[in-house]
């Protein structure tokens, strides 16, 4: 079964918008035992729609559209649907009562264009959308699947779960896999993993933020053993730099399945550390608190950092990003602490402090490093790098 | 001119990464009066490759490919351009010099296959790349050009700025503007706007977060002149809820301008708010600090919150939040103080206080909430909510 994503959306080739729902469809359909082949993006312009369908419907079983069910003008699914399926646009006054219904209940005025958004191709089976105004739909046509979901994840996501995937056929004889690495090179992560998987399984690799991601397919009867076995082996010779999920799920996981209470202390990563685990349900159990400290004011006053030491060793250095970390753990009463403090740039670097210097401490523990990039890149690295000292800390 | 962009990675595909890269190509592009007219993201296969690369040639004028550029057997681009543009790969030793030197220096362990890097398709143009071992490369054939750059963001973009922009034919005859618009339905904003556009500039919205932007361009010797009087049609009709820029920006902007110190306290944002602002460059000088206090002990002893006022009132209330932004703006000396307590979910919801629910106060305004959607969803509407409160609290 190929499948085939397109996604549409002036904005998204514009570059307004990042496309995530194609990375989520992806990763779904992954799951089922679906595998994408092919993406297109195109923007609003009727022709264009039409062509992208009819290439995807030629090549394609399976089509997963996103994007343009809105009600203004711009919104052309509908239209570039029926015209590459051959059918008409047919009124649904179901649909029609339902928009109203939800826009009456929201004691929200309805623009009158909504009524657009009850108009689909004759024939098609139309998807609810719970969170939203605009419903999706779904048709068969030769041999291929097509459905037409909303651009705004919260309304496809569930979409999708519920009226889509069910509806789809599965492949369960394949078995996927994936581990981590964090600190090691790509190209030293593939020396290392590469002959132990040989010809016994599909095998990739995927670096961001310093993290190498290895994915395992195997097919057949002996895929669990072939799985079980590759992984073991892997895990083994990557050793303390392994481990399995996002790192920032990770250290919440082991935070919250060890009870060790937790606070960190950040300057130059601004809040991000704090924001990350904070994404992960139940981590209120054991973080007790995030302190942004980005002047050196807030370092001795939330953290009781010794101004001499400031003065010293400047903010940016070893022993101030040691004495943030035991600090904010002796202030919350956590079990642990840690602490970032560098240059996030462009400016305030120096010869010997350069822009992205960064000191990151967990308890006692301090690591230098000099990430290379612009600001947002030196937060994120710095972000991950303590991450991963909270990961093996825990270990 | 006709610009492509191709994006490679098969983890693009399969929802293990988003694709980044071409958004910010888009926008560069458009800034050069150039438009993204075709996006298509293709695995690491060899042929589906090849097919994509032909597609592209024959449909455009410029093409743009992201990734496929590392060392491992999965990089593609370098096989792939060469068989769709018809020429062998060559080694150049320069290019193979530059990769072990870079090795050197930086005391790392070369893997072997990096040599790899270093075969370009004959006659192609080598792009240095100073942030990475993987060189990228340029051609032009049949009235085609097309670039080959890295994936990895920090090394891709620096390449298309130095090596690959300049060489772009350019318009010079369009003129491009945008505005946003916080906390108004898309349709509304539509109905509001298009009929003062009417047939003068091309338009479209976008939508993200709570926010809508609002997108123009005018052609022709008289573009200046229509954008100046249209944005200040579409400004004044929209009032208050107007603005240009991201949004964390304007505010980051706005505190800098005015020298207004600012300090936050955040409960179910984690922390989001603070790392936002800390997006931007300067900030440092009036971001003093943030507070994430997820405990009511943190409020209690950070923040100054009464310990009656939680008992009164629990956690998540419009006087709990009041008291967070007060006390966070006393106590770290702050002209301006904002706070958000919520709950984020998926747990912690009551009939009384549901999943969602959100308070956000600036100094003493309170603005109550309830976002329906998934806990990062909350979130991230939270935080934007509390920002765009600051910012009208600046006007």
């Amino acid at each position: 079964m190929k499948v085939e994503i397109l996604s549409t959306g002036t904005e998204l080739l514009r570059g307004r918008g990042i496309d995530t729902n194609a990375a989520w469809l992806a990763r779904e359909l992954e799951a089922a035992g679906l595998e994408v082949r092919h993406r297109q993006v195109v923007d609003d312009h009727l022709g264009r729609l039409v062509d992208a369908l009819k290439l995807a419907a030629a090549r394609s079983d399976i089509i997963l559209m996103t994007g343009g069910l809105g009600p203004t003008e711009d919104d052309l699914t509908r239209a570039a649907a029926a015209e590459a399926f051959h059918r008409e646009l047919a009124f649904r006054p179901e649909l029609w009562h339902r928009i109203q219904e939800r826009f009456r209940r929201a004691k929200v005025r309805m623009a009158a264009i909504h009524r657009r958004q009850a108009f689909i191709p004759r024939g098609a089976r139309a998807l609810p959308n719970p969170h939203g105004s605009a419903p999706g739909f779904a048709l068969r046509q030769d041999g291929v699947f097509f459905a037409a979901l909303p651009g705004p994840p919260r309304e496809m996501r569930p979409m999708f779960l519920r009226y889509v995937l069910p509806r789809l056929p599965r492949r369960a004889d394949t078995l996927d896999w994936e581990g981590r690495s964090f600190g090691v090179p790509e190209a030293t992560v593939d020396e290392i993993v590469r002959p132990i998987v040989g010809r016994r399984a599909a095998y990739g690799l995927t670096v961001q933020g310093g993290q190498v991601t290895i994915w395992l397919r195997a097919e057949g009867p002996g895929r669990a053993r072939t799985i079980a076995d590759l992984s073991r082996r892997i895990r083994r010779a990557l050793g303390e730099s392994f481990y399995e999920g996002d790192l920032h799920e990770v250290v919440a996981r082991r935070l919250i399945e060890t009870r060790t209470t937790f606070a960190v202390a950040e300057s130059c990563t601004g809040g991000l550390v704090a924001h990350r685990l904070t994404e992960v349900p139940g981590v209120s159990a054991v973080f007790l608190e995030g302190v942004v400290a980005y002047s050196n004011a807030s370092k001795v006053r939330l953290l009781g950092v010794p101004e001499d030491l400031l003065r010293r060793h400047g903010a940016v250095s070893e022993e101030v990003a040691r004495a943030m970390a035991l600090g904010v753990a002796r202030r919350s009463g956590a079990a642990l602490g840690a602490a970032v403090t560098g240059i996030a740039g462009p400016g305030g670097g120096t010869p010997a402090k350069p822009v992205g210097l960064c000191y990151m401490a967990v308890g006692e523990r301090v690591e230098r490093k000099v990430f290379s990039g612009e600001r947002s890149f030196v937060k994120e690295r710095a972000a991950m790098h303590v991450l991963d000292m909270v990961r093996r800390a825990l270990e």
